[in-house]
Parts: C-alpha cells; structure tokens; sequence
C-alpha cells in the first residue's frame, strides 16, 4: 500500500483525486501497488467540492501530511511559491518522495531540490509543470540518454495561442480575444503571467535547465509577451504569409546558451501555424532522431491530472532513479545573442509627420531593411540580426516608447534575405 | 558487460552499431553498464560496409549468436520474415532477450512471441517498428497504464507521404512522384508495400494490438494505396481546401474494432496536412488525456538505429516489465464499419456517354450525394456512409473497374453534411 498526501485540491488536485480513485485497477496492474490518498491539504475543508472525499482525509494542516511517517508520496499542486516550496523541502527532508505541478517552484529551485532529493534518496518528478498532459519531461530525459539536444522549442503556453488563434483566424483585435479568453476561462483574472510570456518563460527554463545540465534560471529568458500585437500586424502577417505564435526557445552552442519567449512568425503551412486554441507542442532536436514533436493539451483537470498520476508511477517503479540531474557550471547563458532571424518590426507614429524622423533614424542604425509607410505605422523587415539587435533597434536606435512598436522574429527555413520578401 | 547481438548490418544495423560504439559513455551512464556488440550476422563477412568492425565481431553463422551462452540480447534488424521469426524465436527459447526494429514479423507473430518472452522471462521490444524515431510504442504503453484508448491514427509511412507532399504541393503526377521518390532513396526497388498502404497497415496492426490487447492481425486492416490517385483529384481536393494523406487508423466500440489504412482528405490547415515529406504523425486518444501527437522522421539510419538502442537501455533496465501484452479474445474485427464519414469518389469513363449511366446507377444506389461532371470524369461527394458502403457502391452498386476510379473519406469536424460543399 502507497499512500499519497496531496497538497492542494483545486483543478489539478481534482484531476488527481479522480484519476487515483477511479483508476485504481489500472494503477495497481501498473505498479503492483494499491494507492491511496490518505490526506489532502485544503484551505477550507468544509467547502463542497462535489468530490466524495471520505471523513477525515481532507485536512487544514500541512503538518498531516508532512509529519506523517505513514504517507509515502507528496503530491503538491496548490500553486503559489513560497509556502509549496517549504513544503516540498520538509516533505524531501523527510524522505518523502514528491511529485508536483508547479512551475515556478521548479523554475526557481529546480538545481537545489534535486540535490535535496538526492541527498534524501527520494524521487522528485514534476511532469505536469510543462504542458499539461504531454510527457515532454520524460521523453526529453529519455531522448538525452544518448542524444545531445541543443535546439528546444515550443508553443508552451495555451492561453497566449488560444488568444493569437483568434486574432488570426477571427480578427479579433487582443482585447477582444483576450476578454474571449477570460469567459472561456482559459485565462486568469491577472492574465500578466500568461500574455507577458513569464509562465512560458518558467517552463522553457525547465527543459532548457534538463537538456543543458545547468540551472536555466528565469532571469536567463528573455521574454517578450503579446500584447503589442495589433489587429494591423496581423493584417500585414496573412499578406506574407505568416502566423504569429509565441514560442519559448532555447539554443546552445558550445558552452553558451539563449533562452527566450517571444511572439514569432511562422510559416502558415508549419506545424506550428496548425497549433490552435489552447494546445502546446514542443519540438526538440537530438542529434540522433532528428526533429522530435509532442502535440497536446496544455492545461485542464483531466490531462494535468494524468501527467501527475503517471509521475507517481514511476516515483512507485523507481523510474526516476534513471535520470540524474547534474549541473554543469561551465554553461552560461548569452542572452538573445544565439537567435538570429529576418524580423518584422511595426512603428506606429502619433502624426503622420513623425514618421520621416523614424525613417531617418532607420537608414542611420546601420540595420538593412525593407519598409513601407502606412498612414500611421510603419511596416519595416529588417536583414537576419540577433534578438539583442533588433531590441537595441527598436529601444535605442529609433528610441520607440512601449506601446508605439511590436516586433517579431521571422522563422522560415526558405526566407534567408529580405530581397525574397515583398512588403 | 552487457553483450550483443546483432543480426543483420543494413541501414538500421550501422545506425545500432554506431551508436553502441560511439556513445558508450552515454550508455554506461544510462544503464551502469558496459555495453558490446559481440558478434554481428552478416550475409558476407568480407563485403566492405565502411565501419570500424573489429576482427572476429562480423559472422556468417547465426549459431555464433544464438547458440552463444554469453549474449544476452539478440538485435534482429534484418528483416524479411521467416528466417527473422525463426532466429527470434530461437533466441527467446535460449533465454535472450529481444529487440526487434521487424514489423512484418511483429504483426504477424506478436501475441505468440510475447508469449514465448514471458515463458522465458525475457524481454521483447519492438520500438522501431512502428514510425522509426517516434517513440510511439513505449508512450502509447504509458498512456495505456490509467486511460483507454480507442482511437488511433497516423502517418505511418515516409514514402507515401513523400510521394502524396509532391503530388500536392510540386503539382506532380503519382508516377513522376514515385520515380522522384525511388531517386531519393525514399522507395524501394518494388514499391508495392508503400503504395498499397501494406507497410502502414502492419504499423497500425501493432499499435491497434497494443491498445486493444487483441492481436489485431494485418487480415483485420482493411488496406488502399494511393496508386489510383490522379492529378485531376489533386486540383478538386484543393478547390475543395483539403491534402491527401495515406493514414492507418483504428478504432474501438464496445467489443468491436475497426483498422484500416486509406487515403483520406484532411484539412489543410490541419496537423495531418503540416506533415510533408518523409515525416511520420502518430495520434492517440486516451480517455484521461484527450488528444496527443507525436511527429517526427519515421525512418533513416540515426532515427531507427536510437529506436532500437533505447529498447536495448529498456532491456538493460528491465522497463519492460512493467508492460505485459494481454490478449482479451473478446475483441474482435468488425471491418471497416466503424469508420463513417463524407467520401470524395471519382469516376473515369472512356467516352463521354458513358458518364449517364454511372450517374443512372449512382442515383439508384441509395446513397445521397452531390456530384459535377467534368470532361471524362463524374466527381462526387457522397453522404456520411461507412468505409465499407463506399467501397460497395464503386465495386457493386456502380460495377467500377479498377484504375477507372478513386475514392477519400474525408476528415473534417467542420464539414458534417454535403449540404455544406460547394463542389
């Protein structure tokens, strides 16, 4: 008998609830074990749920779980940072293996707690905290066992490509998809962490941080969000045939790495323009196999809550003894400086007076580009330059206020120079 | 020390053999092993394959392999198919465990040689099988473990989807995309496996046995190619808006199953229609975790050679264990009845009077449809009907020839009723 403490019983800790109780067939046939979940953590325990938890096993007190010799398993997914990460430390310290969904404690912390982990002899995976149901963690472990993986990317965030789908496929302007977003409840009553690319950023430093061997830590991501796009961008995006996407990325040559998260133009024929809605996929490039891609649901109670179950599992079959997370000090991060591309770069002006000025500033940056003058806005793409370049375009060259300006990096394997592209 | 043996030194065998060699350090660190290939069966010993392989390794005798009380896993990745089920055999009931890349001996054999690796308590896997470098088998075995899974489907053939990504987007014909095919390497000297979608159906026979646990025989897939494909066809589906692709699908209901491996018509701004080329596209449908796809090279030296390798760490491992095959006789093939939807046929007729009479019989069948008529060609749409009534009403209802037609079910969630198409 396994017994779990799961901290936490909102939408992933239902998923999990349900998953343990109504599959407990399929899970003792997996693992020879029968699983319980002996106590969960919640705020309120007198709150209805419509879940027929028995007497006793919800609790108020972390002290049920976490000083409980009898539980085995901790499985947090209560969200938040500081109290889930004390949590996770005494559960580990008490040698107490812990499976959790939370991305900005793994983000954070991910190089510490896996030495406590190992210091304890406990296992600590943490599948559902990068794209919900796709097992992009295991199967990036198991394709490092004999591969290098430099090149990782992907549409990790479901509420930004929910919102961009709509932008391209209804003409919704970004206020309009976003309210959509918020009645569909795909997007938080703050969507920052969401339209910023802050929680596209966690998880990119996650995979960055396995496929590295180095701790990738948030500060290392550049991350730019949405919200600059603008319903005549995407005008002049369908003209050239492109779809914006906001993807985490991350590169490495030699001993450097980039990390980012940036709205970029794909080609409308790619896999990734065919991502819609609230799915992820996430590309990696070993250097074996080649291009491998994993195409899911992102989010939700039933695909998160399997991604967690399946983590148990393997913490009961010791399959997370497999993998060792070693950091490697000699990898650094550069920046944005391994991204290179063609970029589009939209300046919106107050009079359509100001906008010789830009022009100006434009030709004298050194930068070559293709531009073309709408009535308000200037649409420029600029020669194959480096993330860094075009931000230092944009900011101090033509020294463009926030709001007046979005610019996206153009990812086509055909267009190598702007002398292919008509404006 | 973990030793192999590797039977055969073809494109997968080098892949195998290169990897063993050179990533050593990789796999010992994966396995805590050492791993050799100790003995290698080759056709000629003396033929130069330019690698490394030291004296002694190459035989001509499979005794030396499997009569060899020091190996402990036999690599069949020869092919072909008695000698191959002959040798696995052979190697089973001597105690050793095997990987196989074999999915013509897998699908016909799998449910008495799995029998035969538990009898002997050996492992038996097949990972590159099915989709080369797409680690389908071992995912779809995870998500086996808490969902079910009744509907699969994919591109499971490179050389299909190569011919059909010409045909679409380079406006060639079926042969001047076959013979560009057999000039890349990506068809074999007799094509007939690729093209009649027999490959594709022992693929999608593995993967349908697996999440049914039935032994779903490739006498179970119903199986068309895509050799009565026209260019005339390739102009309707695009004024049509949807690509071609040859897909092995299955499905389950109740205690009934459905395989089958078609050409079928998907949107183009689908998953299916982004695959281009040699590429493969696996999806799954598990009852917990909803829809996930895997994309990657479904062939190819490296691909298939880090396939097979990851089987041999799994062995090493014992993760094989944790997956048994069971075989429920209570499943079984009910054709192609469970598949249903709209169906794009065409007509050829020599003379122009003819096309009245197959419109005569056509309105006589039963089924509802639209249908335009073009010089020598009748192009119809028919009703939402099952593969098999499609099939009926060419071969019966209209008494069609073979070559004088083609018909795609189409795969659309927006195009329910033919009342919708504009043909």
């Amino acid at each position: 008998m396994i017994k779990l403490g799961v901290l936490g019983l909102g939408t992933v800790g239902s998923g999990v609830y349900e998953i343990v109780k109504y599959r407990s067939d399929m899970l003792k046939k997996a693992t020879g074990e029968d699983i319980e979940i002996a106590k969960i953590l919640v705020r309120d325990s007198s709150k209805d749920r419509g879940l027929d938890v028995a007497e006793g096993v919800m609790t108020e007190n972390p002290d049920d779980i976490l000083d409980n010799p009898e539980i085995d398993i901790v499985v947090e997914v209560m969200g938040g940072i500081d109290k889930a990460y004390s949590y996770i430390v005494r559960a580990l310290k008490a040698g107490k293996h812990v499976v959790t969904a939370n991305k900005a404690v793994i983000s954070l912390h991910m190089e510490e707690l896996h030495k406590l982990a190992e210091e304890n002899n406990c296992g600590l995976l943490y599948e559902a905290s990068v794209a919900g149901g796709i097992p992009i963690i295991k199967n990036l472990k198991e394709i490092l066992k004999i591969n290098k993986v430099d090149d990782i990317k992907g549409i990790l965030n479901g509420t930004t490509n929910f919102i961009l789908t709509k932008m391209y496929d209804e003409d919704l302007s970004f206020e309009e998809a976003l309210s959509l977003a918020h009645k569909y409840g795909y997007a938080e009553a703050d969507p920052t962490d969401d339209v910023e690319g802050y929680d596209a950023a966690r998880k990119i430093s996650i995979l960055a941080s396995l496929a590295y061997g180095t701790h990738a830590s948030i500060d290392d991501v550049l991350c730019y969000g949405i919200t600059s796009i603008r319903t005549i961008d995407v005008v002049e995006f369908k003209k050239m045939g492109f779809v914006p996407k906001l993807l985490g990325c991350s590169t490495r040559r030699d001993n450097s790495f980039s990390a980012i998260v940036e709205p970029i133009l794909v080609e409308e024929n790619s896999m990734f323009a065919s991502v819609k809605d609230a799915f992820n996929l996430v590309d990696v490039l070993g250097d074996n196999l080649g291009e491998l891609e994993f195409y899911g649901k992102g989010a939700g109670k039933e695909p998160t809550g399997n991604a967690v179950v399946m983590d148990i599992i393997d913490i009961i079959l010791k399959n997370y003894s497999e993998f060792k997370f070693e950091v490697d000090k000699s990898i650094s991060s550069d920046k944005g400086n391994l991204f290179t591309g063609l970029h589009y770069l939209r300046v919106s002006v107050d009079r359509e007076e100001d906008k010789a000025a830009v022009v100006e500033k434009l030709n004298a940056s050194g930068v070559q580009c293709k531009y073309k003058e709408l009535e308000r806005d200037i649409i420029i793409v600029t020669e194959r330059i480096s993330s860094n370049r075009i931000e230092k375009l944009a900011k101090e060259d033509l020294g463009l206020a926030k709001k007046t300006f979005a610019y996206l990096r153009i990812e086509s394997e055909s267009l190598v120079s702007i002398d292919q592209l008509n404006i």
